[in-house]
């Protein structure tokens, strides 16, 4: 018998350092239409990607602790530094199941890769945590080679939506061939930053043009969407009941969010409410 | 008789965001090397420029208070976002001066423009408040003229060292021709942001080709060096025990200011120890 556990209706919680958490949101939306998410954006504090590790987890645990006062049945890390630096601690700390963006990333690129050379593309926290690399090797036992690049210009060209044109591409440019003198036989790119997507056009062309070779491209959003799936469905947890999933955002200061939000989110967003969790 | 106020040894408290303040350190300590300083940068909160008005007071609020518990005679805020919205909050909260890098900066502007057009760069939060604007039309009794144009790439791009070259040169062109179809006859123009001056070669250099004319730049940092130095004096506040004044550096977080603050700086910076404020 298809039993439904009680909890399936709550929300879904998703954490973010700002806006670029709503490329996961739309991962999740496209895959799990009916489920109800809870949204929050840490914007008092972004960016996380330019933070240690300390910090991170101590931004992680308050707004973890904002989310499960929502009674939320899962949390989402939908930032790949706070998912780097606090899946463990969060795990440690929560009774719900916590869902990282890094792993569902890497075993979609371990499935991707022909040639077996693997890019990985971040913040520099997430970059200097290593733990694409380490998943990857671990997932492959030893026989994936990866590299790694920290992009920090990436995010504010995306939060400018400066993602087309010369400036972006010269930006590109400059990251992806850096990459390339470190790992020439490349084929997959992960795309470990959820505010990168904004810049997957251009990526892919500076990408294909640098390494003269198609490069497929990892969205960690979509993987970490399908794990979501996954777990919601091994719980007895997916909800139901529900057509068209609600969606509350949250953020902790009001600035920008509300206004380019939509970009990232690819589709209207309204009610942004204002939290102090400082 | 020349008396010393009993304080005058005392240190001066100077916060940022994070290290764009140093450039106002700099200045402080060419124009008054024998003073003793206390910076604090909040590391763990940068940037403030992308923040709402709210958010940013209540940061500058606890930033004073810890450089207060350091026993300083005065404090300066050396972050042209922090003084736009923080400024009054902080004289009405301390019984210390307060000196803020906006006001020197108009006073600056004002003298040297001939035209009678001043432009004003700076972050999306110092723009939007228009307090450059207010100031120098106050002191102009109206008779100059005022464009500004927020530039929030420039931040992340002195953070990496990427100030010279192509990149930098096509976002400042893009900018400052933002600037010069608003206001064609500008002949000086304020570096509204402590991270801009890093950029002072390529934003002279665009400005020049795009306005066809000699632009002048305004530095905050220096005319608010000046500012104290008099403050100071007025006060019998100066210290005159020293040759060399000493620098105690704190921060909120540890990443990347010890590494990339000489930049700003300009001498070599020791013994950063971080504090926890938040």
């Amino acid at each position: 018998m298809d039993t439904n556990n009680s909890s399936s209706n709550l929300p879904i919680g998703v954490f973010d350092s700002g806006v670029g958490g709503f490329t996961v949101v739309k991962a999740l939306r496209h895959t799990l239409p009916g489920e109800n998410i809870v949204y929050l954006g840490d914007s008092a504090r972004v960016p996380y990607g330019t933070k240690s590790r300390e910090t991170v987890i101590k931004y992680s645990l308050k707004n973890a602790s904002f989310l499960c006062s929502k009674n939320i049945k899962m949390l989402v890390i939908a930032c790949n530094t706070a998912s780097a630096h606090s899946l463990e601690a969060l795990r440690s700390e929560l009774d719900i199941p916590v869902i990282g963006v890094i792993y569902p990333g890497a075993v979609s690129a371990r499935q991707s890769t022909s040639r077996n050379n693997i890019g990985i593309i971040g913040t520099e926290g997430t970059v200097s945590s290593g733990e694409y690399g380490k998943y990857i090797r671990e997932l492959s036992n030893g026989t994936v080679n990866t590299a790694s690049e920290p992009c920090p210009l990436f995010v504010p060209l995306a939060e400018e939506g400066w993602v087309f044109g010369e400036v972006p591409g010269l930006v590109a440019h400059k990251y992806l061939s850096r990459l390339q003198r470190k790992l020439p036989e490349m084929d997959v790119l992960v795309l470990g930053c959820t505010h990168y997507p904004l810049l997957r056009d251009i990526i892919q062309n500076e990408c294909d043009r640098i390494f003269s070779r198609r490069i497929k491209l990892i969205d960690s959003g979509i993987s970490t969407a399908q794990v979501v799936q996954q777990k919601l469905e091994s719980q007895t947890l997916l909800n139901k009941n529900n057509l068209h999933g609600e969606l509350q955002v949250f953020v902790t200061d009001t600035s920008k969010i509300s206004t380019i939000g939509n970009r990232f989110l690819g589709e209207p967003l309204s009610g942004v409410e204002r939290v102090d969790i400082l």
